[in-house]
């Protein structure tokens, strides 16, 4: 089973990851928390050459190749081993990010952004979290973090809410998407959160048998 | 004018790149010499992060897009910015390596190179200098150098024998290509490179106007 969570920064996602990674790990389950850009060792290599430095020194082709190539890192070294052992993946960001960042917001990507996923990737999550939020909220939450690394949030409310909608857009065109209500206290997101992941679970026993 | 090098490891052809950059400057036109993997200061990053340490590090798939990164980028702020100033650009090495390399033969990726190159790349030279030497030469040529990147050649002459008729093959797929005998002194190499490619240069005159 894996599960990513998308949204917008701020929205809350990495922080009900994890939430949801410890519940499962205390029903029994083997659970394997993960991240992107990153989440091998060789694609936080590629992450770190990616956010760190002139944020323009890397066009956004360029930098949609770089983030493929730790994707394809992250899945090869990371997911589909935990996967083949019958783990839950919990995975902080994956191919919607680009859809979304590279794909809707700068410039005309999308076509290329789902050429390279299809040659190159191929895999989507079983179940995909969408924490969805007010976008003035997100970018007041994720400015108030320190962090030399994100950028998108300099954009602006205004890119923030595009992004948004291109998440709730991509969120209409597939199944596996559940989206969550991010406004909620942490304890009211993971309960719905926990509540449409944990229906599609075997048991912990029959997982792991 | 954008012209490319390319051959087997030992084939001679940095050095020809760089006597007919001399001849050509010699003679008036402004070129650019450069290289891949590399080229330009983003690519000349992700050429390190492939290159340098553990070979096995990457897979051939991760690596292929890391080298497409490398090429967007030197595409962009070495090669496009040079030809649209009239210069004529000289490449050791493009995406034939590619083809040759990790198309033909490490694993049945070709396709996968291919959709890459005209998802992301999309160029091709003018004309393709291929320096053609007996396999057995080249690898004894290579193997006297000192360098920490090379790794082709670790794998044997049997290596070297099939990317040389992969080269091979590849020229009979277009016009663009030159096969030189990269088996005679390095002059008349030199004498045969100019005689291929000087008729297709306008006069220094005539470029610069």
């Amino acid at each position: 089973m894996f599960i990513s969570f998308e949204g917008i920064d701020g929205s809350g996602k990495s922080t009900q990851a994890r939430l949801l990674a410890t519940t499962l790990t205390d029903q029994g389950y083997d659970v394997v928390l993960t991240r992107e850009p990153g989440g091998s060792k060789g694609a936080e290599e590629i992450r770190a050459l990616v956010l760190e430095g002139d944020p323009d020194r890397w066009s956004p082709e360029t930098e949609l190749l770089l983030f493929t190539a730790a994707r394809r890192d992250h899945l090869e070294k990371t997911i589909r081993p935990a996967l083949a052992a019958g783990k839950i993946v919990i995975c902080d960001r994956f191919a919607d990010s680009t859809r979304v960042y590279q794909g809707s917001t700068r410039g005309d990507l999308l076509g290329r952004v789902n050429a390279l996923h299809e040659t190159m990737i191929g895999v989507e999550p079983d179940i995909t979290v969408l924490v969805d939020i007010d976008p003035s909220v997100g970018l007041s939450r994720a400015k108030a973090r320190q962090t030399t690394e994100e950028r998108f949030e300099d954009f602006g409310v205004e890119m923030q809410i595009k992004m948004r909608a291109a998440f709730l857009d991509l969120a209409k065109s597939a199944e596996r998407f559940k989206i969550i209500n991010g406004a909620q206290s942490l304890d009211l997101v993971a309960k719905d959160i926990a509540s449409v992941v944990l229906p599609h679970l075997d048991s912990p026993q029959q997982a792991s048998a």
